[in-house]
C-alpha cells in the first residue's frame, strides 16, 4: 500500500507519548477553532472538529472574523471557493490571530495557477502561519512559485516538498505539514518528521485534507511548538482513518466510521499503531536546529 | 443521562396526541419550507426535512427571497454565516413572510458577542417571528441582551432561559423553543413544555440544533398553534434521534441511521416514546393565558 | 415501483455497451470537472465525482472560474444559490468553456418563478450547453416558458417534457437530460433514450438530480456525443443507486452506500443491469437525424 520513504528514519517513541498527551489535552480542554473554509467542506470539518474533542466555529464574514479569532483558540484559514467576502474575513481573522497570539494554520487550498487563491494565500503567509498544510503541490507552489497542480491535484510527491518545507519551516512559517501517502512535517528546528499511517480513502473523500488542517488548528492550541501539534494531528486523524477504514465498503461508509473512530480513538491507540520517524543525520532535532522550538507560536 | 426539571410538572397525554396528528399531517401536505440558513448545515437541514416528509427550498438570494416567502408554506431564518446577500436575503423573507401570513423560525446562531449577526437577529426579532429556536444562550443574549456564548457553546441552561422566554412568548415572538438536555417550549400563552426525549449525539454533531429549527418551520405550516408545533417538532425530532442512538457507533454513523428513523417515524412511535410535561401550577395553559392561543401565527 | 413509459421502446445493447466503455473511460482518465454549483450539494457533488472516478474541483469564484474551465475537462453549472459573485462565476465559466471547447452541463435548479437564477439560465442557454439536464418542470420552464414548479418539485413527467426537449436537442443544447421516475434523453439528432434503473430513495436526499449533473459533464469529456454521455452517465448513477437501495434502511443509509456503490461499479454491472431502451418509429437516431450527431460537442 505504501512505499517506504527513502530518506533514513529512525522511530521516535517520545514524539508518539507526546502525541497521545496532547490528544488527551485536546479532549480535555475542547479548544474552540474558528474556521475559515471553503464551503465544500465546511460541514465535514465541523464534525471532524467535534469528533476529536474540539469546538468548531465557522465564523467567516467581515467584521465577525477578526474580533472572533481573538477569543478563539485556533483558527484555521482554508483558500478554496475563495469568495470576496470570505477572502476579506479570511485576512482579517489570521491579522487578529498574529497580533492575539492566537495559533493559526494556513491551507492553501489548490494554490498556484488560481489566481485570486494564490493572491490570497501570498498574503496570508506574509502573516506567518503556525503551520502551514497542504498537499505536496500545493506547498512547492507557495513557497517555491511552482506552478501547482491543477484544482486540489498533488502531482508532486511529499519528499519533492521537503526542501522547501525546510527552508521555510521557523522562519517564513513556524511548522510545515505536507500529506501525501507518507504525511510528512518539518518542525521549526528543522526536525523532518515522517507519519505512515492513513489510508487511501481519505485521497478518495472531498474534505479529507482540508479537515486535517482544522484538527492541527485544534492541536496548536494546546502546545506551544507547532511541530508537535501538526505531527500529533496527523496521527491521530491517520490511525483513526485506518481503523475506519478495515470496517468501510467503500467512500461512501467510510465517512461516517471515520468520524465514529476519531471521536472513540484513546491515546493508547496512538501509542500502539502510529508509525512515526525522525531523519537520521543533519537535520534532526537535537543536532541542529534552525531557531530555537519553544519561540514558536 | 439526563437530569429531571427542577419545576414540578405533569404528562400531558392530550399535547402527546396533538403531537402525533400534526407529524401525519407534515406527511400529508409535504410543506414546502424555505431555508435561509447557513453554509455549514443547508445540506443536513434539506436531508432531515426530506426525512420528515417535508419539501426543502434553500432560496437564499437577494429578490428571490422575498417573493419566494408569500408561496412557500414556512420560512426557516437562520444566522449562522450571515455573508452579507444572505443578511439582505433573511430580512427580504422575513418581511414577506410577516406580510403573506408565512409562519417562520428565527435560529439566532451564536448571537450575542458577535455583532453582524446580532444586529440581523435584532432586526428580524422585530419582525415578530412565529417561533423563536435555540440553545439557552442565544434565547437568552437575544431576549435578555445577555453576553451569549461563544460560537453555539451553550453555557446557561434551558431553565436558565425560561423566564427570559415566557417574558416574550406570545408578544414579542409566538413561541419559544429552547434546546438543552431536556427541550423547553413556551407557548404564546405562557404554557411551559418540557420535552425529556434526545440524546447526546444531537450535541456531537453540526446541524443538530440547526436542523430541528427547519422541522419547527415545516410543523408550524400545519398549525396556527407555534406551541403545539415546536413541541410536536421536537418530539419527533428527539424521538427519532433517541431509536437512531441505539444503533448508532458514535457520532458519524449516528448521522444516516437518524434520517432513516426520521423518515420511517410513526405517530404511534411518538404516542409510545414521547416524555412530555407541563408545568404545575401558575403560567399553565387554562389559567393564566397571556394572550389567546389562537391568535398566533 | 416504475410505470412503464407509454412510447413504443426497444432495447439498446449496442448503447449500453456504449455505456460500459465510457464509464471504463471515465476511470482511466481521471477527468477533471469544474463546479460551479449550489452550497447545499457542494459536497456531496465533490463525493459523487470522486466515486465515479473523476477529479472534482469547485472553482467558482470571479476571475478563476474563466480561466478554469479553459483547462478543465468539463464543466457542471447549476443555478441553485445563485449568489451575485457565483453568478459572475457561472457565465464567465461558461462562456469560456464554448470558446475553449469544454464541454459542458447547465443544471436549472428550480428555474421559472425565481427571477435570478431564471435570468441567469437563460443567459447560459444562450451559450449552448452540451447537455441540459433537469426535471421535467425545469426543462419546460427553461425551454417553453412553463411556469416551473415551486423550488425543485417536479410536478410534470418526464414524457410532458419530450416535445420541448426534441424541440431543442442539436439545436438550442446538445442533448437534453430529463430525470424522473424513468429517465428521458434526447440527443443532438433526436434520437430519445429512455433509461428505466433507478430507486425513489434519489428523490428523498438532497442533491440526487444536482450530482447526475456532475456526472454527466465527466461522462461529456469522455465522447464528442452527448447523447451518449448523457445516458451513460445516467445509467451508472441510477444502477448504482437501485444496487445501493437493496441495503439501505431509509434515505440517510442510502447516501453512504450509493458512494460505495458508484466506487466499486463495473462496466459489466452496467450490461448486466442497465434498462436503456430508444424509441420506436420516428425519431430514430438512424432514420431521421435532426443534426450530425458528431458535429456536437
Amino acid at each position: 500500500m505504501r512505499t517506504a520513504a527513502p530518506v533514513p528514519t529512525t522511530a521516535a517513541p517520545d514524539l508518539v507519548l507526546r502525541c497521545a498527551d496532547l490528544l488527551e489535552a485536546v479532549r480535555a480542554r475542547a479548544p474552540l477553532v474558528q474556521c475559515v473554509t471553503n464551503t465544500v467542506v465546511q460541514n465535514v470539518t465541523a464534525n471532524v472538529l467535534l469528533a476529536v474533542g474540539a469546538s468548531p466555529a465557522m465564523v467567516d464574514v467581515r467584521t465577525e472574523a477578526g474580533p472572533f479569532a481573538r477569543v478563539a483558540d485556533a483558527l484555521l484559514v482554508n483558500t478554496g471557493t475563495p469568495h470576496e467576502e470570505t477572502r476579506d474575513a479570511a485576512v482579517e481573522a489570521a491579522t487578529a490571530a498574529v497580533d492575539a497570539g492566537t495559533p493559526w494554520v494556513l491551507d492553501p487550498v489548490a494554490v498556484g495557477a488560481l489566481p485570486v487563491r494564490t493572491a490570497l494565500a501570498h498574503e496570508l503567509l506574509a502573516l506567518r502561519p503556525t503551520v502551514l498544510r497542504g498537499n505536496a503541490s500545493e506547498v512547492l507552489a507557495l513557497l517555491d512559485g511552482a506552478a501547482g497542480g491543477r484544482g486540489t491535484d498533488a502531482t508532486a510527491t511529499t519528499d519533492d516538498a521537503r526542501a522547501a518545507a525546510r527552508a521555510s519551516a521557523g522562519r517564513r512559517v513556524g511548522a510545515v505539514a505536507v500529506s501525501g501517502p507518507v504525511d510528512l512535517v518539518v518542525a521549526p528546528d528543522g526536525t523532518v518528521v515522517r507519519v505512515a499511517n492513513g489510508t487511501d480513502l481519505l485521497t478518495r473523500i472531498t474534505g479529507g485534507g482540508c479537515a486535517l488542517g482544522a484538527v492541527v488548528a485544534a492541536f496548536a492550541s494546546v502546545t506551544a511548538d507547532p511541530g508537535d501539534a501538526a505531527v500529533a494531528a496527523t496521527v491521530a486523524y491517520t490511525v483513526a482513518a485506518e481503523l475506519a477504514a478495515r470496517d468501510a465498503g467503500g467512500p461512501g461508509t467510510f465517512q461516517p466510521l471515520f468520524l465514529d473512530r476519531l471521536a472513540s480513538l484513546t491515546p493508547e491507540d496512538l501509542v500502539e499503531r502510529s508509525r512515526v520517524s525522525t531523519e537520521d543525520g543533519t537535520g534532526t532535532a537535537d543536532s541542529t536546529p534552525a531557531v530555537p522550538a519553544r519561540s514558536e507560536r
